[in-house]
């Protein structure tokens, strides 16, 4: 059924109980320590290319460890003064690809930082080794524990990307937003829960990492069914598993996010259930809207909403 | 099979015969003859947008039979002198979309025009009726004979368009190329071939469009499987169809056309074989280039083939 | 879930509300008149055949637009009085075919007149353009508006296919019934909407065309995927979408019907979901019937379904 | 590949080795005298009905074992002298269904039998048992040798069912003929290869049950799937289950038939790959024709071919 | 959905009413009268083979209707006095396969009885034939009554396996239970409410052959899948297939029994939807478990679950 | 198509070039080196269980880099003098999973070692991150070159695993062989090539990692499609990979083996293609046997290929 999950109408009403760790904060406030304790020194290589109106650099920052996370930076070509920018993460085993696919922010007088998700698609390694019994895919790397769960390293790699855009030259540091899909969205939602401060909007479309068990409930698509295979084959661990899981679900990002969020859902997305997008939005503290889309599937939007966050983005940064 | 088509070294031997009709340059001139005698008229509307280096226009010409195809027209703002332009046509079904997704050439500092392919996607009605027996899609409307097929329209269409892009302000017309995947690279090789003094370059990612009866036996994938559908309800018209086709396939193209192109093959494209882009290539009379790529479908180089192009059309046109 | 659909007690009682525009009878009036401009002009020619019992004749009549309208007409050989006739409308997709093919009701004295889908199939082209956008299928050709939109020149070709089986020679123009299935049946429930008082039954097995909305919300299978399809990406068109489907939607036909009729419905069909062909049962303003097949997909009661209704129109009509 | 089999040249010349045991023509004989044993006794049951032209039996004869196997009777009504008759076998899985399904060969002027193929489908018990080891399917039961296996009882049951048809009231019996498809084909190869004297013509459109183990080498689709679930689960089976097979299997039949057949493959039939069609065809013995269809799958001819068979019929036995 | 069945909450309490034919006990008492007609006559053959540890025979017995029964016997080698049993049922299409699959349960020092399911998979045939109609598979064998169903045979069979295991030299016969999972459970299951005073506990995983209608409304998948293939053929034989099915309905069986029996049913199941097991042990009259593994699949608990079974085997017989 | 592969006979002439590294072998001699630089120092735990005729214990040992690898050991219990150790390689994704499915070895008088894969299924972590740029799965972690690749830890920790088994306690150390299929096989032919004096079998059914390239040309099936997915994005570095894999392709350690070997292959098998094992068994320098199975896939021989290994292993050891 193209409609799989509950009705509209229900759907802005849905509001879960989350289920969060006792010491959720403490866990974050000691991993965010952790990891600025590795100073961030960002590092920008200027790229040659055909791109007569922008800039291009690679960038690199120490992340979570102090490991180095790679990425794009773009800036607008012979502009003077403190720029915004705009801090993208990547939807589930992308890289970060070729420059020419991040040229819209800087086509629109914005500078972008793209971060590399660890270990996926792109070139930064994820130098840690896991916790045994994985599932192919990195949904279950270090799977055995808080500290040891991949999305820590992503997630606070994340925070320090923001931190590391607000670093380089030219970047005003009162300027700098969050915009991202699918697994970089559910990336995108935990930098709101853990910086908000640091950056103006979270711009949120179809995230994934949120509502976990849930989601494995109600669809068998997209990346947390390698959760689901996890659990086919640990069968005694399912309790432990959500616990790990709780402190990286963006529920609990979300009810102590302050920064005003653009969220976007789609009906019929089987790969990031509606419910689990409108449950992150209904827990979100601070202001916050959501675009409907009712005939897509992962793709929500897509290039309009796409052409509306360009023009959003523009509006509240410049 | 991965690699379900010719091996490569007899890819690039592969010379099938031509099903070339007798009056094939008849009917072409004929049709371009009848085309021009509708004034082209190319109209821009500047469009609003959150566009700082960019100018974003609407813009529509008359394509065949005077009717009006629409499109996108972006150049780098505030250049003065007159600039090259590439013109793109689309992949099967897709509309021309918005206009963030056209940026990368202007940011490269070059003009493009997007030609919306006529009944798909985007704006532009294709408003000609059909000659019957249709099987949904496009590949079989008008398919009782050369006059009345569609892609007479819209090859006809396309060549306009390279004509538009020399009229438009702003361009100079001795540096106009084109740069198109898929349907729009089978378009593409039209344009090569019916109007190759009008192009400085053709730029062909895995064109369709070519050799359609190996194409319907090798693989069952793609907008040709209309055709098979086609075939399988009227059995008795094989031999009329594939007369009819031959007036559209990219091989009888491909050797009429003087400008340099360059092709690219994906060896594990089921969307466009192997064999039937080589056997364009093989046959295309002009200076020619071909890069393969093993380990694609039909997404073929992607962003890194995306990537090469914007540098050859930099190099090649500025 | 094999049973997808609503249990069986609420589906008796499914009424949803109707979507009917303001001016639906005018539009449709317009319509009419305006075909009926054109002289009906039926025109038989005899075809050879093996045929010991039946006459066969192509049939071709003025439908909308004055387009001539093509499908075979059977009656049995050497009857000598004024006859019934059955008119038969076609399943998506599909021709006419072969005359063989419609041999059962000859078989049972009646005569029958067997409709091409204007377009598909067949032989009768649709010689009208669309409005842009397309995905490939029918249902979204000329769905820019209700006057351009292609089923309005299907549901009057079929109200002119019985005008014209009225007026053929040895018809008794008092004892003519509709018989068809999926869209065929759509199309019936139009003529028993339009033009109740010119037939004495309509039997409508599984009929499509109905409930266009909760059909896209509930089902993924049958063309009216295609409509979903638009709305992926047109997304901005849902409301005017409707709006136009609202003049051809089996339930505002239904609501206006005064012949006795026969549904069929079968609750594990995925292509006309059970709840989309009881809403245009339970909206049916005339006499009414309705066979349940409980195990049955779209092929609902196949032969023994089409058995009830030879023995049925055998004795209705003669 | 849609052309997955031998190219056509290569078709009309592929002759393979026939596996035959060196008592087949014993066993048939065997077999044939034991089921003549039981009287043939066949009875007639008018059936009611709405069809004004034509007389409608159950019809009903001892086949092998003495076993009653059932079908229908067809034959244009108030038809005075001896009529030629059409015996009809099923496909796989397939009933006898209800009589308004075979009227068209009785529209013609021709009497029809259609016999059950016992156990499936219809209303004929197989009241034999199997040999153990069964897979899902008839293609496995009983193949613990040739004696017991399914299709001994099938085949006789068929040259039965001719014997039968030649003993009906009103029945022509130097003209019957066999019209068949997939299985029913098969069926009836095996009749031409057992009765040839019987009948007149063979019609046998795709056969399967024909050069077994070629077809679960090159397709995993169709009955004989059955065959290669049955080998991979009794690995040591392999040789002595394609000795029991070489007693039916259709190039064996057709090695020894001399009525005239009338064959049609399919290039892109992988539920009767043309490649076994062909063996088939190539090894028959007597008089032989072959229609290909290039586009089609198991579907064949369809209609079309249907149209051509009932003009040849009538031509051959009228 | 993954969980696409009732709530666990609302499982535990799911208590659907029973379709009991009224005859019930009086079918059973007359089978299984008729079946202890024929000597049971227990075989035992010693087979070679490399097991140190075990000693292996074929075993054979007389089933329904007299018919020979085979299966493996396997016993710790060298134990003395009399040994618990455990006879095992086994999954659909599977045979009996080879020794060293039944070693768990001989290494724990208890003996085991594997019955051949007659017909599938193993050696030992089904010498009774059908009642027609039939589709592949054994669930439609003899469906035409409950005298003539496959299952009734089956079922018999498994009692007199118990009463064969009983009457085994060194097993005590007051120490004898069954385990096994999908068909083997449903069938142990109809064991556990024919004879429950021979055996001391039934370990039935993820049964199948209960609660026939709902699992054919609640799911496609699985052996029942052949049930709503033979009634979408056989339209008019709903009620009379399940009258017939109800006297082979797990439910009824359960509420028959005595002996202690643990289940075990997955939450994610399609073959053996959860709500057709909880059914079953809500219903189940003697001492009950049940085991739930909410993310799995028909493999239910796996090895795990096979681990925790040697355990409870081991302390409830030894 | 089934037999998708070359034909048989070819297949045994199949001897496809080796691509080896010119350091081959001193990479590996420097691996072993460094590895066995840590104590292997093999630790047992007694493990409770039901299990009355077998000893079972938790192995741990040092494997690469000195990281702790788990395991099960079995033995017969109660055997007094040295005993004959089979060492079991893991399929992938696969755990050790519990003790009672390993018992047909100790069933048969032989101990036998379950190496768990590091990082897959099991309890034993892959403390190593990776290289950048993975796709899920295992295939592709650490693939930036031979050093940090994953399979050089696993191929590592198996010769360790022989190592441990030959150094436990009532294991004779001249009577160890090696026993695995599919990625277990591939592993275990690494050990036949790095440390044949240490075994006295290698019996390797359906082995994987061997052929890489003609792996992902000739299917899509199977964990070598992770390095199709990884060379489709990592379009510029397939040579780069070829090199590294050469490092740890079956062809080059069977190249090297001399220990007798038991290969096994399905020919359709998509999932180790039939011409990679052909490929490996050519090139096997040793004594090798071969045994193909016709109609299977990837199961290959299963239950009756495992009780021919049991009648070989304790012909061969006892």
């Amino acid at each position: 059924m193209p409609l799989f999950d509950l009705p509209l109408e229900r759907l802005w009403e849905y509001l879960p109980d989350r289920d969060e760790p006792a010491d959720f904060d403490a866990f974050w406030a000691r991993t965010m320590t952790e990891a600025r304790a590795h100073p961030l020194d960002p590092v920008l290589v200027r790229q040659d290319g055909p791109f007569a109106l922008v800039d291009v650099f690679a960038v690199e920052f120490a992340g979570f460890g102090g490991h180095r996370i790679g990425g794009w930076f773009l800036r607008p070509r012979g502009h003077a003064g403190p720029l915004p920018c705009v801090v993208r993460y990547l939807g589930y085993t992308v890289g970060r690809g070729r420059p020419h696919e991040w040229l819209a922010l800087p086509a629109c007088g914005l500078a972008t930082l793209v971060m590399d998700t660890r270990g996926q698609g792109g070139d930064t390694p994820d130098p840690v080794g896991g916790t045994g019994g994985e599932v192919p895919g990195f949904l279950t790397r270090g799977l055995g524990g808080p500290d040891t769960y991949y999305y820590r390293r992503v997630y606070t790699d994340a925070v320090r990307a923001v931190e590391a855009a607000r670093a380089l030259p030219g970047v005003d540091p009162d300027r700098v937003a969050v915009l991202a899909g699918s697994q970089g969205a559910g990336v995108g939602l935990a930098v709101a829960g853990l910086a908000s401060p640091l950056v103006r909007a979270a711009v949120l479309d179809v995230p994934s990492l949120t509502a976990f068990r849930r989601a494995t409930e109600i669809s068998a698509a997209g990346s947390r069914a390698e959760i689901t295979a996890y659990l086919r084959a640990h069968r005694g661990q399912i309790a432990d598993v959500f616990t790990t899981l709780s402190y990286f679900d963006g529920l609990n990002f979300a009810a102590r996010a302050t920064v005003p969020a653009w969220f976007s859902a789609a009906l019929m997305d089987q790969v990031c259930p509606p419910s689990t997008v409108f449950a992150a939005h209904n827990h979100y503290a601070g202001e916050k809207h959501l675009r409907v889309w009712p005939y897509n599937g992962h793709e929500g939007g897509g290039a309009e909403q796409a052409a509306e966050h360009l023009e959003l983005l523009v509006s509240l940064l410049t």
